[in-house]
């Protein structure tokens, strides 16, 4: 009795846990036709190419496939980040990229956020420009990087009281003045909204090291505000909206490629595309495989350069 | 019916609050050989002394009670404490005061947290003077205020590996490289621990404005590294034990004064305390008969000042 439990243990775990295989690879490749790519830890890793991707994403490009590419990273806008695929050698057209900054300034469109009001951004460039494209008046972000705080008495902390929104995502120059300005308009400006980019935990901000993440600086101002953010990046479906409208086909026939559990991989699932979680970034096989995880992709594999080399074999 | 339902919930809420009466604040002097205080928004907003405060203090001193100040913030060490209330005209004693910084680091010696393990502070210098007076060593704190993070390829985020416990309290020099640091040595350091002197949401840290407080400096390093701090100060018992075996002086012969629910009176009431919410810092009356709240002091009035006058009708 004890040994059937044990070989039905097994079956259950390594069925929650499939390799990519060489029949799966090509069954994938079949059967979806818009591939979702996550970047950090999937194209590259900081500055550099995750080996064998271009060739990859190319292969697929001759096969038909679409290619999208959907990033938690709100600190480019897709203007950026078109430029950031370019200067590594990937053609990608701004209209293939879907940020969390992107996405956090067609909220406030799609939810017909007033023109005269304005949003404070605890967060870096990428989403003061999206903002400005989607017609928006964004301020903080960089340019409250150096502010300082004198807290002498009778000193009152002085913010725009026609904020309407607060958007925070992952900012590398985060201080006690942001934190406070998002806090005052958050609690004080009556229905000011809570937009988080993100929440991942940490990136990889260089190829050798994972560093904190907008989930870091998100969490802070939940700690100050006692709120909690309405989410527009991954694992949320919204961007996901934005997808299907555009591409006009169904999620069944699109797979998500990412190296995020709690986010890649969540988001695929919750909005009924196939998943695929590459090595390549911050999950390791032990993470996927400990009994702690609860979200299981439907293929693993090293690297995106395996979905094309696996399916030729 | 209906009429019966309505009178008894308002006879479970004025019960659930009851303001400081004459007899009630006799029987609570009568009751009482200690009265434990919180400072910010009790004794003082920021640096201005609350109305009536040092009179009320100097009463209970010559009636006889043994007065002990307890505050969650841990900018300062007891003995910056101890000078902040002789600068206010308040005659007390550092033996008189437990603040969460003592807090931390009485943690780490209680626990014999190896001397040759040092300690990083996110957070001011009254942690750091602690520790010393400890005999730990501390790193980072006010020191590492100015420090700067350049993201270039191959660059590695350099950290102390025999760091054995991170430490956060409220730090209004908070930026990316201390988040980046304690991240690191939470995550990577085998064993470190990490520790929280509160979780207070906001403080007066001005006598106009709240600002936030550890909450939300804790928070961002509970997003970067999904784990839970130990927590020494309000509402943990940690304080008390010291408080008990210091006085000698059961629980119930205890009154803790404060101004904040979640911290305050839930640190007076896990402990067996009686307690008493002031309405002079951050509650207010509406926010303490909200429906949403579910913590009740034994009762409140506006000001520290109110019990001994309220006593002498």
């Amino acid at each position: 009795m004890a040994e059937v439990t044990t070989r039905e243990k097994e079956e259950e775990s390594s069925c929650k846990h499939n390799p990519l295989s060489p029949q799966s690879a090509r069954d994938l490749v079949a059967s979806v036709d818009v591939f979702l790519f996550d970047c950090d830890g999937v194209i590259w890793k900081g500055d550099k190419l995750i080996e064998g991707v271009p060739q990859a994403l190319q292969s697929l490009r001759s096969m038909g496939k679409k290619l999208v590419f959907v990033t938690n990273n709100s600190t480019k806008s897709r203007r950026q980040y078109a430029k950031k695929f370019l200067a590594l050698g990937i053609d990608v057209s701004e209209d293939e990229i879907f940020s969390s900054s992107f996405a956090a300034a067609m909220f406030l469109k799609l939810n017909n956020f007033p023109h005269g009001k304005k949003v404070y951004v605890v967060g870096e460039e990428g989403i003061l420009e999206e903002l400005e494209f989607a017609g928006f008046i964004g301020l903080g972000g960089p340019e409250d990087g150096k502010r300082n705080i004198v807290l002498k008495s009778g000193f009152q902390f002085e913010y725009d009281k026609s904020v309407g929104a607060v958007i925070v995502g992952l900012d590398k120059y985060i201080n006690y003045y942001k934190l406070q300005y998002a806090t005052l308009c958050i609690r004080e400006n009556p229905g000011c909204l809570f937009i988080a980019t993100n929440r991942d935990a940490t990136g990889n901000l260089t190829e050798s090291q994972e560093w904190p993440g907008a989930g870091c600086i998100v969490a802070a101002v939940c700690g100050s505000t006692q709120k909690e953010p309405i989410l527009v990046g991954k694992p949320s479906t919204f961007m996901m909206k934005f997808l299907v409208e555009r591409f006009q086909i169904d999620t069944s026939k699109m797979c998500m490629v990412g190296d995020r559990l709690d986010t890649d991989i969540l988001f695929g699932k919750n909005s009924g595309c196939k998943t695929l979680l590459v090595l390549s970034g911050c999950t390791s096989l032990p993470a996927l495989q400990d009994p702690s995880n609860n979200i299981y992709p439907d293929y693993y594999t090293s690297n995106v350069s395996d979905v094309v080399e696996l399916s030729k074999l």
